[in-house]
């Protein structure tokens, strides 16, 4: 099929803050570098609703989100090596080229080799490959996994381990990765540690499961639901606390329980206050605090400086500091050795027709993951 | 001498917003666990000039000031045995007890010790050891060193070669290590990196010569009194740019400059919109960015969490994140070895009874450092 063009199924965005269409739309064959893939699998996670919300300032319509994927190769285009047909992986939003000033660093997963064109919606080329009666149709974060086939560039496949359930490994692509990467390759939390997690939907969680493989002895879940506090402890969380219970600021409640602060403190909300919560709850002299949340376009964090003079660090991640291509096919290695699971996070599981409702599902904080299943 | 009360010369600081007074004070011996000793010499640093001016909200009067000495020790209290008479000593406003939480931590130098009597200008057992006609004169950073005797807690003196003259070395007390500190020790500056140092005193010049020490490629001063640029090209800035000459942000003045920002930034005045500047202009992925200035109260620092989730890291240090006993001789023992130098730094030299000019050259911006002579 490597040079025909595919009708499909797929979700499509026309605009924002209205329900995804389900549409046929066509999936052109791969080009020079890409890789066409057949999905098996997509969760549905917060930043899909962030951008067809309206509210990210980047969001291109029309469009076919999703980016938490799993899928097996359908086909590949020229110059194509490191996969081939029948592969099984998970799509990348932040690609690992190898070659970029960011990759060779050794110090950062940013890759930049296609961020220019991706961020617009297209493939490396500057086109799109979906179109729908010939109107082209946007990529979303170079993966648009809301489709029963997407095209994305080689070094945005990270190749998996096909013995690995893709229906459920492909929260990889994005959430438990993200929380779990944070606390071992962006905090590197060691044995020991005490650490508070603001926030405990999909991220926070796969944070508190990051904090338990660490070997934190101390794991203190912070969220406004306490619905969500019986998995949080199931999953590790030793304590867990509702800010409105207390009438002084979370930050101070957190600093008396573990006299002076945590060791390391992850936001996991995308709530600026939360941030500044969460930096000043750390120990003075050496806690650190990972944004691991995506705020609101134009928002600020703020704090005095005394907080950071006297000790602190504040830093940020991304998709946990983890290299997609070189370090994924391990998480997925150290899930099939039981280290972690993953059903725990898929509340929901559907089919790609009533995707909006994971949406809703979402939206009223009844789901921490809904998987949309592709053969379903 | 050890039992007796010593009558000397002392600048004392009656009241805030006045030049301080020449005085005949009286300094009671060393109690148990405290050392008295005869100051050589003494810096005159900006944070002294903050006490003085009122703003400093912690500011206590009457006050002894001043924080960047070196010394000779005159006599030891009781229990006193890491040092003896006759030893030359750096006063510590940040000492090192080893026993406390933070000391044991291994992960700052901010030993909190004596913390709480020293920010109420006491002794650790809540008295002071000066006075004048019965009236209490309250100690400063637990140093006081613009007094001819001083007493201080055992833990608060580093004990140094008698080769290095202490007129130079005083400058270790505080500012060259704080700067030079804030390079090597909290930011870690690796061979070849690129530097952006945000302020030309004396802090910034130290950063300067640490940066250099650390074998940073390219050094980047900047300051908007370009009267500094010559002596930080003399110690090793590779460019000095003046943000005043620019009609865009510095930020984005320097990521044009460095083909996407620097390795490492580094505060070094004390101003919240340069230290946003001094993380803005970090390298996304990887930039880390070290607040060493000390703000006003209340202020805050602010940016777009974006920045930090994009791999920039916020940090910030004290004393350059050297502790005073363990790891102070050892800079010492690099300027014997002729690593720095440290006569640049000293503008000006004077008796005690001029102090007050040494504020004055420090506001006109005519100094770098004055540094008081005892016997002279």
């Amino acid at each position: 099929m490597k040079d025909q063009t595919i009708h499909c199924k797929a979700a499509v965005a026309w605009e924002a803050g209205q329900p995804l269409s389900i549409e046929t739309v066509e999936v052109m064959p791969p080009q020079k570098g890409e890789v066409r893939i057949k999905l098996v699998a997509t969760g549905v996670c917060h930043t899909d609703a962030f951008t067809l919300s309206g509210e990210d300032p980047e969001g291109i319509f029309p469009a076919i989100l999703g980016h938490e994927g799993g899928g097996i190769v359908e086909s590949v285009g020229e110059g194509v090596t490191s996969v081939q047909v029948g592969d099984h992986v998970i799509p990348l939003y932040t690609p690992e080229c190898g070659e970029c000033k960011f990759c060779k660093s050794g110090k950062t997963n940013l890759c930049q080799k296609i961020r220019e064109t991706q961020g617009k919606g297209l493939m490396p080329d500057g086109t799109t490959r979906f179109s729908i009666d010939g109107q082209p149709i946007y990529h979303y974060m170079g993966t648009s996994t809301f489709s029963e086939y997407t095209v994305l560039p080689e070094i945005a496949l990270a190749k998996v381990n096909p013995q690995a359930p893709l229906k459920e490994v492909c929260l990889l692509g994005c959430g438990v990765t993200t929380g779990m990467g944070a606390v071992m390759n962006t905090a590197k939390v060691e044995p020991g540690a005490t650490v508070a997690i603001f926030g405990l939907g999909g991220i926070g969680l796969s944070a508190v499961i990051g904090a338990t493989m660490a070997g934190a002895e101390r794991i203190i879940g912070i969220d406004i639901n306490e619905s969500k506090f019986d998995l949080a402890r199931k999953l590790g969380a030793t304590e867990c606390i509702n800010p409105k219970q207390y009438d002084k600021p979370i930050q101070e409640v957190i600093v008396e329980l573990t006299d002076g602060g945590v060791d390391y403190s992850f936001e996991c909300i995308g709530n600026v206050n939360v941030m500044r919560a969460a930096l000043e709850c750390c120990h003075k002299g050496w806690g650190e605090s990972v944004i691991i949340g995506v705020a609101g376009a134009g928002q600020e964090i703020c704090t005095r400086p005394f907080q950071l003079v006297t000790g602190r660090v504040w830093r940020g991640t991304a998709f946990g500091g983890v290299k997609g291509r070189s370090e994924l096919p391990d998480y997925v290695e150290r899930y099939l050795a039981g280290e972690f699971k993953l059903d725990d996070f898929i509340t929901y599981t559907m089919p790609l027709e009533e995707i909006n409702q994971a949406f809703e599902l979402m939206h009223e904080g009844k789901s921490i993951r809904s998987v949309i299943h592709y053969d379903s």
